[in-house]
């Protein structure tokens, strides 16, 4: 079996809640990388990310008090700082500099907290795969931000981004429109560093049904859709889409069109399962709440079509472990982004050669 | 702890579903010997049976959707015929020999689909171990033909079933009747190739309660009671029942007689858990439902009887690995069971000497 | 991973039921150190502990019938005597020795019946920790014996019980009543050969909220609360709990005294679960039932806030094999505890100096 060395590359930076995610008052545990953290936001409005476990004895710091920007363990009232320092342990003078707990940085980007599971000196917040849409007032995002727990390895929902042609199949009635979609051959992927990228065009189709939900043109108008995709690593997944009257790209005069942005991120909570975030943004219909309701009900109702299929692909890997996937030529993408994947692993396991054992607990 | 290998034979035939099981545009999922399956009926009435996972990413099967004789997976929609061949990849026009997945075997006996999880070239239909009367109209057979889920491995109803003695003390209200039909020796077991057979008297006794709900007879009628059972493996059991006047088996003049035929179908669906069908068919009332309903309800509350003790008895062993069995007197029949079962494993694993390695998922 | 072995003393009498959990003619199922065990009452009105698995093949005995002293299994109807012997087969002339499952050593102090998991014939009942208030009429007890189920260790309740600073945090509006309870640096801890004892003084403190409610003083009266605590391996915890007025300990007259005794027994079920048993006894408002029952209550309320806090910090443990405790000062009961149950363990395993093999069960 592997370990979650073999998984999971520690020292990049993963989306770990939406800021709206945080109750006042209230701390959040939350598992990334299989290691339990517990997120809170202290009096001077800074979110702190630390390991979820009181160092006394691993009682959980999420069922804590927030005390001004500290937390308070509720078992035995042990009290931690933002960079996870213990400041007080009643009944008793003397603290040492061991009786503290990870800090985790924590960044807010556009009211996305990006969380740094590795290394933290090489945590630079300059490296945050920001996505400008979400804090630029041009686009009208949803009522809320959206979050999906799945029981999933976060894998199998990039290879789900990464090939359009399930549009046609698992979204007919939702994010799709017609199985012609799946017919036209895939564009070609661009190779990234980090990823990969590509641009995918549907031509002089009707609108799909989750834009005719919405949409201020005629129900019948024809439209060419487009599409440029780009996933990154660890589990970034940006959108632009564009439609127009059929023919846009190459009208002289160019024409409105109805265009969404869209961030997808996805980070594993543990190998089999994920945290899955999103936001759906438009530049038309903007000031009207009930466009935003409907537009995110049929957003998860498309999101609830890739999970029922994806978690029942999980199950069966993970109880069937003889497996061997046959490639597609669609697979380019998917391909891609896993080799960059486990390069990215490899180069960091050189850099931690020794691996962490598991000792079994002692305090059990 | 054993493999796979270690608990099943797979050149057999498998009870694997009724018809009546397979409802019309419907793939239907299910796991034998630790193998998932679907099962679908196509155009031409024919049932095929495929590996439950599509051969590009494991996306199940049985959530996809049928087309002619033809299966689609929903994920990216490859097609697939009967035989497992992919015929079709939307936006793709080469479709290699490899894009197939495996076709098991699939025969129609009676309303029983029979299946074949072993080499495909050895399948021959005509070993198939059909119960007569499940297509004889002299029998009348219950309202519906019945399945169980057991959480239990199929070898303890196996042991079930082997020894009537339990009757006495699990079903002393439904099938049983009585503790006095523990006390009678049990009568010699024939020890067969591939299983058993007995017979078993219980003599000048009342109608068992399950009978006195739908006997045609007087209640106090003392009857002697014949069964005469055969078990087979991988999980054939076949009885027949006769009840007759006391002392009917040396009457001069063959009594009128209330017969039953019944057929129990026991097949792995891990080594944890099990299939099981049934059928209980009479020769008197033939026409009568409620008769029938009567008589399927009384039926499912014996077979409860039995399920609730074997999981009891699963869970123990499952939890409790020290456990040594002492054996009794009646234990001959299961013990032959047992002999001939790890016999054929032994005989089959000769002819597959290269144990299959588990690989871990490379898609995940 | 620990084996069983690596947990726990067997030869040592643990709690394993009120004698009020065992209803007439209903044997119990409980597992003691991930052994199944079967415990019911004979007509001559002794308790009897067997293995909860018929000989034969692991059917569970608690699924019987009691019959006189006696328990059948209702499988295939094997009857045992509380020696474990079967005494009758049906069927079946001849009886083995062999014919027998384990007997346990049980034995009723005070309402609490005593289970011995070890070598039989080093059993001594003298050896019972028994708690004589149960049994002495001065004392008062609760409506009904008390138990809870864990799922968690029961060395982290031993902690909790070790450790009396956390009634500020767990228990603010229950047992313990303000924060300042921790601020008091720990008594000395007495260490003993087979546990611990230590005394607890909170002085110049108002009625904690649990006495509040039943307390016969008035509502702003100032007490010094003494607790006086002995903790034995495997888990029997003891508790002597006083209240006076301030100073009550040097005044020349001895004042009134409001005074709890209390027992808390943890037994492991398994490695990872535990039965809690516990009983509170008063020397005030003896007579009156509904103060019993808010007693009770409350009790039950300031308990279950430990469960929560214990189960979550067992499910962190579980999940996270990397935990590294850092110790306090009020770590020494605790540590002290640990100390000795390893010791005996060791000692243990130089008597039983083969580690039982577990054996890959046959009946499978």
């Amino acid at each position: 079996m592997r370990t979650a060395d073999d998984w999971f590359v520690y020292n990049c930076w993963y989306a770990a809640a939406w800021t709206s995610e945080i109750e006042e008052g209230k701390p959040l545990a939350r598992t990334y990388l299989e290691k339990p953290v517990v997120i809170y936001r202290g009096d001077d409005g800074r979110y702190v990310a630390l390991d979820n476990r009181c160092c006394h004895r691993s009682a959980p710091l999420a069922m804590g008090r927030i005390e001004g920007n500290c937390l308070r363990c509720m078992y035995h009232g042990m009290k931690y700082d933002p960079s996870g320092q213990c400041v007080e342990i009643p009944g008793q003078a003397r603290i040492s500099p061991n009786h503290r707990v990870h800090s985790y940085p924590l960044v807010d980007r556009g009211g996305m907290l990006w969380i740094w599971m590795g290394q933290p000196e090489k945590a630079d917040p300059d490296h945050i795969p920001h996505f400008e849409p979400l804090e630029d007032p041009y686009w009208c995002g949803l009522p809320k931000r959206c979050y999906l727990h799945y029981d999933a390895n976060w894998m199998l929902i990039v290879d789900n981004l990464a090939d359009f042609s399930h549009l046609a199949f698992v979204h007919t009635n939702t994010l799709g429109g017609s199985e012609d979609y799946a017919k036209e051959s895939a564009q070609a992927v661009d190779k990234l560093a980090n990823g990969f990228e590509f641009e995918r065009w549907h031509r002089a189709s009707g609108q799909p049904p989750y834009l005719q939900k919405i949409t201020p043109w005629s129900e019948d108008t024809v439209v060419d859709r487009r599409n440029f995709v780009r996933m990154y690593t660890p589990g970034i997944f940006l959108m632009d889409t564009q439609f127009g009257p059929t023919g846009w790209d190459s009208m002289p005069e160019p024409p409105e069109l109805l265009e969404f942005r869209n961030c997808q991120y996805m980070t594993p909570e543990t190998r089999g399962t994920t945290h899955f975030f999103w936001e759906y943004l438009r530049n038309f219909r903007k000031g009207e709440d009930d466009v935003g309701e409907t537009l995110r009900e049929v957003m998860f109702e498309g999101f609830f079509e890739d999970k029922v299929i994806i978690e029942a692909q999980q199950k069966l890997l993970e109880q069937h472990g003889d497996f061997q996937p046959r490639g597609l030529a669609s697979d380019t993408a998917l391909a891609q982004f896993r080799r960059v994947w486990f390069e990215q692993i490899a180069a960091e396991r050189e850099t931690f050669p020794e691996p962490v054992d598991i000792i079994k607990n002692p305090v059990l």
